[in-house]
């Protein structure tokens, strides 16, 4: 016998949980279309050098890369991609002169982290990116966070916030102290506001850092307490940015960089995104070093702790790896693991366990057709039904149901059969109509459905 | 400059494809979840000896098999999946006891074979499965066959055959013939009738295989013409089983295998399943050996060379490998690639390359915040609407529109932004309607689009 467990670090997602995650996919779907996004998909399996190019990935994930040795194939050569970043820059590389400009895609796959094990933390995980390419307009800048506002609530995520920087504010702010050189620690650092608090960072930004492999910018204790205070100051809303024009306003680095958020806030506020759900953060860093304007993170509300949900940014030049042709873009990246987690925690992507709404038994003694063409029937109108295959005691399929969810059992006897009639039983209440004619079905199944979906929502 | 190519045998899918095969997937999704059966999903990687366990893969697959190494892990102990359905098997070993009988699950992902590369045959590809386990039911049967046919039908294949089998009939007339050693061997050479003809499998059946790995099973020239006019004859509708019944109806083991597709036959007819979607073919043997009972194979009619597009079978115990409970089942495959491979062939996938039909140029000179606005109040009414973001000239965005597929772009310049209004322009006809109110909006997109879907109908 073979042990049937997965592999460390990876997992079997069960069918409750696998409803609520492919509810979200169509949902995420349907919204990246609905703005013209337009679907690509590349291989799980790229070639190594495509990966571990210059640039491509952090160390960290350049550590964690999963090697991929076909039988009789060279190792070296392939990996499993990390993330759906690399990938895209390799196919616009190739394909951008067929694809025109600006391109839109959006992307949802599996990438593979060998990171070790932890609760919550899985070595392959699912990503769902957009990224428009080719354009350096503030109309998809805004349009990035329209998209995440979009999506969420498309989900019925009741309360999140958007963050908002450019990264332009933040290089000013340490140009004019001097500090551009540090900047790459300075603001990896600043990232860790949340996690380690303003203490714990300002220790970092001082040179004390715990990790050795990091020493820390070493920054004297004015300029570290001046970026600290640049960053807390700058929460809010616009007023965040008049302030910021007054500090360090005469840098024109710094203007552009407040000139492109607040015409992203007039477009969001154009486009409906409601004002709370939106924040500028000028402390707000994405260490990522190809980040180069806008940069986004989306906590969950009362769910700040499970760490954004959302992020993104625009970057100048995805493609320097793979061709010449400066190709600037602006993108960001729903962490679909991480998503389904607060919903699970929170309570509202719970759902049955079936996909169905109705019941039919194979009930003993009667001829299993009636129960076939009367459920054709119903999927025929758009109504999910299911057909039990044995015909076992009748109260064990009706359990069955009740079990997964079906909220409904259409009950064909032998009396049933003989009268062309069936009874319409609720899995929930167990009330149970009885002798109801055939050609009524998919009519009483109808109302029955509604009646109890306004009931739910009373 | 790093290559910007995919590794050998892979491939890259550009949005006009992907388009075609998500509409593919959503439709197959809602099929199958239409049926009662619920998504599960495993990982791309699976520990090696899950996949090598004797009986799991054909000797072929498992030459194929992709090692996956982590960094610091250990050779020979991972592989990338080749099929979902030993995946399956160690999941519902895993779980049959929290998931109860039956257990109906779909699954869609991609599998991993190293096979040579040739064209349209890749080295990664989808693969959509169902299946119904822990029943021996010829309910559960039928509904596979009939699931083929609703996946089919739903994404608009005009005609298409099922052929059916039953295994024990074909081992009932190998028995006959005292053949029943030679079994695996005369199933193998049988498959092939359509590759290679009756004359080709005759003489393979006789020994005479150019094959040295399977020499063939060395019939008599009698025998070997038996069991070809056997199968010859058993292709038609209800019929063909009236005369293998005369034929070999004596044997138990045949009689169970007519009574079984006669049932599947009753249920298909009440589910509504044309006749002509129907065929009963006896030497239909699908060469695997786990099938036990029923077997089917899908051919799309006039494109019968690409092959069968959705084929599967009843196997008595999908679990051996992995637990002592025994476990019957039924289930099939769809061969998403090669399924689109025939809609692109026949052009029936043909399709735009956008996901909207509607354009809003960022006209030169108005404020983009207009087109912003009215373009979430489309989408707010479900019409999925793009805005262009760089602001060039408005003819290279309209043009941008024809060439992707847009079918109306909605126009907002500087004197329509100062009146109020919009212009509405057909990308196809090049007819425009000025100055019509921003109220009018979503009413006026409507019935264009609806006009043009009605225009395209005639």
């Amino acid at each position: 016998m073979i042990d049937a467990r997965v592999a460390s670090g990876l997992r079997d997602i069960p069918p409750a949980a696998m409803i609520a995650r492919e509810r979200t996919l169509a949902a995420f779907r349907k919204t990246f279309a609905d703005f013209g996004f337009v679907p690509i998909e590349t291989p799980h399996i790229e070639r190594m050098e495509v990966l571990t190019g210059k640039g491509a990935g952090s160390d960290e994930v350049l550590r964690q890369i999963y090697e991929v040795i076909n039988k009789g194939g060279e190792p070296g050569k392939l990996a499993l991609r990390f993330d759906l970043t690399v990938p895209l820059a390799r196919f616009v590389s190739k394909n951008i002169n067929e694809l025109g400009r600006p391109f839109k895609r959006y992307a949802i796959g599996s990438v593979f982290r060998g990171e070790r094990p932890a609760k919550g933390r899985f070595r392959e995980f699912v990503q769902c990116d957009f990224d428009t390419v080719g354009t350096e307009s503030f109309v998809a800048d805004a349009e990035t966070a329209q998209v995440i506002h979009a999506a969420l609530a498309a989900i019925g995520v009741p309360a999140f916030t958007i963050r908002l920087n450019n990264r332009k504010i933040l290089d000013a702010m340490l140009d004019s102290l001097g500090l551009a050189e540090q900047g790459g620690a300075i603001l990896r650092s600043l990232d860790k506001i949340a996690k380690i608090g303003r203490d714990g960072v300002d220790r970092e930004l001082q040179g004390g850092s715990a990790d050795p492999d990091s020493p820390g910018p070493g920054l004297s204790s004015d300029q570290a307490h001046r970026i600290l205070d640049f960053a807390e100051a700058g929460r809010g809303g616009p007023e965040v940015l008049d302030r910021a024009e007054e500090t360090i306003g005469s840098s024109p680095k710094a203007a552009e960089g407040i000139a492109n958020l607040r015409s992203i806030l007039g477009l969001l506020e154009a486009a409906g995104v409601p004002r709370e759900r939106v924040q500028i953060d000028l402390g707000l860093a994405r260490g990522l070093d190809y980040y180069t304007g806008i940069v986004f993170e989306t906590t969950v509300d009362g769910f700040e702790k499970f760490g954004s949900v959302a992020s993104g940014g625009r970057y100048d030049d995805l493609t320097r790896l793979f061709t010449d042709q400066p190709l600037p873009g602006v993108g960001a990246s729903i962490g679909l693991d991480r998503l389904l987690a607060v919903l699970e925690e929170s309570g509202w992507g719970k759902g049955p366990s079936t996909t169905v709404p109705v019941l039919f038994p194979n009930f003993p003694g009667a001829d299993p057709r009636h129960a076939v063409r009367l459920a054709a029937r119903l999927r025929a109108a758009g109504i999910g039904a299911e057909v039990y295959p044995d015909p076992i005691q009748a109260g064990k399929q009706l359990q069955y149901g009740s079990t997964r969810g079906h909220r409904l059992a259409v009950i064909v006897g032998p009396a049933e059969q003989e009268a062309e009639t069936f009874n319409l039983r609720d899995l929930k209440t167990r009330e149970e109509r009885k002798g109801l004619p055939w050609d009524a079905l998919v009519d009483e199944v109808a109302r029955a459905l509604g009646r109890e979906e306004a009931g739910a929502a009373r």
